[in-house]
């Protein structure tokens, strides 16, 4: 298991929104059972076993291609914790407790 | 008014777990009356001026050192759209819309 | 053909200094004939098939853990060009073009 | 003295180069008698005093808005190590040492 942000940005598609290419990734993120994932302002934050988590972002990297672009800038960033389970709800809660938020 | 992810790690301190740090760190942002800010699974997305949020930033960059740490990893994201307001909430909200999820 | 920046960095390892898994992530990059790649200040830079790439990037990811990390933090930037060849020399040489700079 | 990685591209600027964008803020760079930078293929590396690298970080980040761009994304990752001093030669020094690769 492991935690990972996604963010695919098209370059060069002569508008400043980016977000039907977003949605269109989502949708490919959706259909997988296996992970979990979270929408964030800034990029989709996947939780899974590694494997599958690299197989959909190399799907997502795909569809701006689909959808007409010519240039596709990835940034992918792997939290890979093998001590215990990392899970996108745990770690937000580890910060949460700390603070004081009851949750 | 743009907006930014800052994920913050300090490097060689002994233990796996960073979320003490993380902690900090907000409590930092918790005090910036003019910054909205969200905690993510993988970083903290800021709302606000630019100027501000570069300034908070290094000041959350400074928590690690000030709890011992001797090498700190911080990672900056700048989103910066001047031809319309680009808001935390905006950004979901347009991806979400495409989806046709309602809000 | 893509270009990819790949950083790994152990976390919580008890030391600041990283230069030895960074060696040994390297190694793993030498044996792909297929890849191209430099070494930065910041990370190793590649170039090849990206599928190729993605899995020697999945290949170096592992080689903390078998190292003794229990955590480590991959980052991963793909600039995938599909309307010409992008390649890790000529990208340095456009700009250096434009500054005026004989290679 | 730290150690800064930052690359700015424009968004929705209607064509698939960015270079001519880059050699501007590179530019900005040459201006910078206190900075050292090396060019890569997927930024720029800075070594400095990290409120100088946070300042020139500013000022490149308007370039492309001063170019004409609307939207512009910009990372910024920073290594900050206060235990030794850490420069660009010495880093990538620490990993060819332990590969074997005299300088």
């Amino acid at each position: 298991m492991a935690i990972l942000e996604v963010t695919i940005v098209p370059i060069g598609t002569g508008g400043t929104s980016v977000s039907a290419y977003v949605a269109e990734c989502v949708k490919v993120l959706k259909k997988e059972k296996k992970i979990k994932h979270e929408l964030t302002s800034m990029g989709s934050n996947l939780e899974g076993d590694l494997k599958d988590l690299i197989r959909v972002v190399m799907k997502m990297h795909e569809v701006p291609f689909r959808k007409g672009a010519k240039r596709v800038s990835t940034l992918v960033r792997i939290d890979d914790r093998r001590d215990k389970k990392g899970t996108l709800e745990g770690k937000k809660k580890a910060v949460q407790r700390k603070l004081g938020v009851r949750s």
